[in-house]
């Protein structure tokens, strides 16, 4: 196994987890749990794979299945301890964030697409299955949550790792942006970093 | 016609009427019960084959938009009869899980897909139309409800398709699957069985 | 610049102006509002070039970013103007459905979709980013509202412009058809044009 693979894998690992807690926060069955991992887990990267015309990864290889299932078997046995934590959910998702980022920019890169499509393929493979697991459990995106930033550093390690590719970084310039990325969100939650309204200072949200 | 056509049809059918019912409930207009109504008989299919990197059947043949036409008309002017029966929708809902699980297995194995990704491939037909219109009507997908079994069933039918085809089934096979599939859904949905929770029995699940 | 790019990314931008001002009224920052106003503005396309198996032309072309960056702008600074008129989200909205549904049906019979399929394709176009809008700002969709007509107006420019272009039309008719589904949209804002709803009128909507 390449430490890319790993690096993939440990990604879907850690989006599922995130799946499979929210499952458990809204009260559905294990098999529902596992679903829900597996479109958390698999979903950044379907979406990849299919602006990039390939088959598909999560489709292809059996072994993508793994973590899914690994990951909705911890979750039913230790939820109780788990949900001590109730961060646990947001901690893994960031681990997903910094590893899908940094992922899906490389991959778009080996396949010839330009820095500005790589990033942007990067960012989407990275917040697209948190974007789907939140839509599927009929919640509001944690993707627009105003009260932390969370598109901003997967929008930061996707360049950066885009940047770093081209002057020749592989996986280890990988796993240092993944790092960033993972430690930015944390210290984002952790402090409540936030940036400017979508409508400025001086207006008011209003209800829709 | 062939029967697989036939199959696929009736398929979309029972997912159009099924949509086209969601919009009675939730007040939509005409086109707006068509528009479900092919969303959720049409896109677990668009799914599979974009997977399968052809052309989805949805836009290639105009036939395919038949049965969602003649499915709104019909709940157009049934609807006082049919809402006499609450549970209309999940009958005709748990006929398309069992048709299009059996269907898309098959067409994933006639592309060469592997008999992992045969069954994913017809997991994801079965249930991707009905999660796609519980997700754009705003409601709980039914897809995670915890009361009865849902994705167990359309996951043992593709499987069983899958198995079956490699041994020599055929359009038989697929019919006797599917009506195990809708049996067990129907079954399910009478005697609420149901599956453990996420979160194992020993935990609560906690507002989100 | 041909007057075909010049219209798609006006439609961009209309669908990103819409976008972002939702992320307004939903209290999101200034990036979940470029994020937002990038989903509308651009999924509906992105949809429409993974059916015709091309490169989704928003990843591919750097110059579709520009629009949503220039919209999110837009709305964080001119917001408190634009609230003072509730209407601009869809009269926004509307002028991307008028360019996309034209703009989609030509794309696909330019890759040479049957009249049928490029009336779809068109209508998805079109509709796609908004749908994609409201659901992920988790709210019921604009084109289910049965208060109003939206679907078909689009799927009348999506049929128009279909016919026109066997008929030797260009970015003439195009622009014609856009209007005058821009118009119809409009008025039947004002007016509250409504059709029949999805039960018959014998039918009452019941709680779901």
């Amino acid at each position: 196994m390449t430490w890319s693979l790993a690096f993939d894998l440990l990604g879907v690992f850690c989006f599922a987890i995130s799946g499979s807690l929210l499952a458990v926060t809204r009260g559905y069955d294990l098999v529902g749990s596992v679903v829900l991992g597996s479109l958390t887990g698999l979903g950044g990267g379907v979406l990849r794979d299919l602006v990039l015309r390939i088959t598909p990864t999560a489709f292809d290889r059996p072994a993508y299945m793994v973590p899914p299932l690994v990951a909705a078997a911890l979750v039913f046995f230790m939820a109780p301890e788990v949900q001590r934590f109730p961060r646990t959910l947001l901690v893994f998702d960031a681990a997903g964030l910094g590893l899908f980022c940094t992922a899906g920019a490389v991959k778009a890169l080996q396949f010839g697409m330009n820095p500005v499509a790589a990033t942007l393929l990067g960012f989407t493979t990275a917040i697209g299955g948190g974007l789907l697991r939140d839509v599927c459990a009929n919640r509001n995106p944690k993707l627009f949550d105003p009260r932390d930033i969370y598109a901003l550093p997967a929008l930061f390690g996707a360049g950066a790792m885009t940047a770093l590719w081209h002057w020749g970084g592989g996986i280890g310039a990988q796993f240092l942006v993944a790092l960033a990325v993972f430690a930015i969100r944390v210290l984002s939650l952790h402090f409540h970093w936030r940036i400017p309204l979508a409508a400025g200072e001086r207006a008011q949200p209003r209800a829709s």
